[in-house]
């Protein structure tokens, strides 16, 4: 067994500082390893012994009657030796140290994380933290976490140097319905690193895309070593925060982490492949892109409208970032005349004014797909016939036929437009507002899942589909350059 | 009554072009205006007479017993010179066409809409469009546009060139219950341009804030010139597009405008004290912004945070957008030393680690309020008990009243955070996720709802609130370099 495989598919878990205290971490990380329906055993410890939640309580981890693959630490810091010591002793090869109060807090608080490694390393054994939220790996249902949040297994996985910010990456994919293969919460990275895990992805079958949050690095020539390799797998979309001194400042503070210069990450992570991003709906949004795309051959966009006004939005952002939004061919535009009013924009964003006959809108966009001069398309608005709007306004009893009606209505009608787009290898990334009527949102919220659902995803401004184009782009050339060396 | 009060306040609307055909504007456009609760006299027109929906539907204008204050015309583009004229001979002296098909779409549409605009003025009548989506009035509960949306009444006003985006600003302020006063689709601007509606509203004590959508400048010098002296009373919040080539033949496209130099337009705009904003989540943050809080004085900031890496996310936001993350004088970390945890942070953002004490943020908040030092606090997060999160993530018969405990508790302890920052005259800007459990976002989106009917918003991201806090910064700064003059 691998350490890693110890980690992430453990067939038994230690749990040292189990407590009956709901206000405890010691009692809600427990909690939600037995509420996330843990495959494997569970070992509640504490000297106090007794029985938590219907399991017994060893009150030292040589009385389990098993080596257990894994042993998740939550006891106070003072008590951090003695239970890695017994861990030890045992013949436990993996402990995610959950407790705080290490080298983020004090000069003593480095020392003892010091010791901590060395004791950790005088068994072979390795540690995730100390000062961090613990993991999830969905494969085998284990939620060894402080936030109480179950995604369902799913193809995104999560390295964050924020617990806080890695569990909310997790929570934002679960509400979209995408779920996710294995969390890590890597704290102050005493022993191992965020690349450590990114490497041990790049082989994991259950994840397709891997986002991350990072201050700062313990070692950054083996980090961009490592990336660079794992880029050529897998797209690893990254928040690296520090780009200033104040919020270098905060991270010191924060997970002892030295963010070292921004404009050498900036450089040295495009070379690695890295897709950086700056904020965190930057970073579901360009996840969700790769999952949900084939990957552009260029930088040419094709883009297509309901509305004028978020045909200019996205166009501006567009060129912004790089892309190309090219002029149409002759032949294009004629063979969009054949069926579009006479006063169609004939211009690139194409809008599809008023008097534009039925299905026009997926028309539309694979004749832009078909074309080698283009090689991306940007839909804004919403498809689909009236009945969706008029289902979204109804009240009256069979309200909630009719809305089920509209969302299946709405997933044919971009299923059909991406069908459209991919027939030629090529993507097509949506935007579009949803009826909301009298503020209720949850239309809106049911038929983004229902997308998310069928492999879709509906971006809800245009400048965010430029974003997520444009990194795809980046992404895509990348695995050129490297493939023609 | 002046021009403006037609269009806003009227006290009795034709409307040319009525059908009873459901797919049609002429239909639509009615039925919102009708629904709407329309609290003057409405007097529908077409040839054919008859009656829709219990209103008896007029031959011609002609014909309508009194003189109405307004007309909204939907027939199509060959018998719109007849319907001004009509509306002409009337006496009626404030016309909106809906219609399109004019400067945007041909040559001789141009034609056409140069004649429309010589009719009108020769009968001293102004014009809104054509080619709009309509205006919104909710003082007169006049709602004669083509989206089918009801916003209440409310501080936020909109004038936008395209009414697609115009009317989803209206919408994303209803659902998050601000309510709008008055909202305009300029169209083509043929007679009055976005700039005569700016003016208006700077003397209307409906609105607070003006939130506007522009591709381009039909009278670019006077703009700027009512610009300047409309943002001393309220600020303008502006999306500018066609800021890259591809932008600015999109809304050549799209309304017929000439976007000209987007650097000229930046210089000029700072001049003219418009907070420019670059998509329509920013404009809706930086709107509510103004709404919500007094202005800073200064850009130096401080920041508390229940979560280390939101911190760190904030303090590089905040440096990027020109705000001044402090340190920290020795008074105040003593002050916190008296009751935060001895490893606390001591560091600005004040990371709020596990252990401090109940009420800590609240109590941080007016300390970092209290100083001069510290002209605003950002404060990241969700505050208040436990309960929120049980009962968010409770099952059973007593969920729904558990919460709304939780919802109440949510927002009484935000209020006591704002109340504690702006008893010194200071702006709380605060940024936090809600629990979403299983996916469902109905308890966010109500505890988001509960917070701006008391006037109070929580953004989403830190970064949000980078933007809006510098974003008040430079408006401030605006009016104090304008009041020395």
């Amino acid at each position: 067994m691998t350490e890693f495989n110890r980690f992430f598919e453990p067939a038994s878990v230690a749990f040292l500082g189990a407590s009956s205290d709901a206000r405890k971490w010691g009692f809600r990380i427990l909690f939600n390893i037995i509420t996330g329906g843990f495959a494997g055993k569970l070992y509640p410890v504490n000297p106090r012994g007794g029985r938590i939640n219907d399991l017994d309580v060893y009150r030292n981890v040589a009385e389990i009657p098993e080596v257990p693959d894994m042993a998740v630490i939550v006891v106070p810091p003072g008590g951090i030796l003695q239970a890695v010591r017994e861990c030890g002793q045992k013949g436990i090869r993996a402990v995610v140290v959950i407790t705080a109060g290490f080298a983020e807090a004090s000069g003593e608080g480095a020392a003892l994380q010091k010791e901590l490694v060395e004791l950790a390393h005088s068994f072979g054994m390795r540690l995730i933290g100390p000062n961090c939220f613990g993991l999830m790996s969905t494969p085998v249902k284990l939620y060894a976490q402080m936030p109480t949040a179950f995604p369902p297994p799913g193809p995104i996985a999560v390295v964050s140097q924020s617990g806080n910010i890695g569990f909310t990456i997790a929570q934002n994919a679960m509400n979209m319905d995408f779920g996710c293969s294995r969390v890590i919460s890597t704290g102050n990275e005493a022993d191992l690193h965020a690349e450590d895990f990114i490497e041990y992805l790049a082989g994991d079958d259950q994840t397709r895309v891997i986002m991350s949050y990072v201050e700062g690095f313990k070692d950054g020539r083996r980090f961009f070593e490592i990336a660079s390799q794992v880029s050529l797998q897998k797209p690893i979309v990254m928040i690296k925060v520090g780009e200033t001194e104040a919020g270098a400042s905060a991270a010191r503070s924060h997970t002892a982490s030295l963010s070292g210069m921004d404009a050498v990450f900036d450089g040295v992570s495009r070379q690695a492949g890295i897709i950086r991003v700056y904020n965190l709906q930057q970073l579901m949004n360009v996840g969700y892109g790769f999952l949900c795309h084939p990957l552009p051959r260029g930088n040419k966009v094709g883009i297509v409208t309901l509305g004028g006004g978020w045909g200019v939005l996205a166009a501006d952002a567009c060129a912004k970032l790089g892309l190309d939004v090219v002029r149409l061919p002759d032949e294009m535009i004629k063979e969009m005349d054949s069926f579009l009013p006479g006063w169609w924009s004939r211009n690139n964003p194409v809008d599809l004014v008023a008097g534009a006959p039925p299905g026009s809108f997926e028309r539309v966009i694979e004749i832009l797909a078909k074309y080698d001069r283009i090689d991306a398309v940007i839909a804004l608005g919403l498809p689909g016939p009236d009945s969706i709007w008029e289902a979204a306004y109804s009240t009256g009893e069979n309200r909630e036929e009719k809305l089920k009606t509209a969302i299946v209505d709405i997933t044919d009608a971009f299923r059909k437009a991406k069908e459209n787009a991919e027939k030629y290898g090529k993507p097509v990334i949506f935007s579009a507002g949803f009826p909301s009527p009298g503020g209720d949102t949850s239309f809106e919220h049911r038929a983004r899942r229902a997308l998310s659902r069928q492999n879709m995803v509906c971006y809800s401004l245009p400048d965010e589909t430029a974003l997520v184009l444009s990194s795809m782009v980046r992404y895509s050339r990348y695995l050129q350059s490297r493939s023609q060396r």
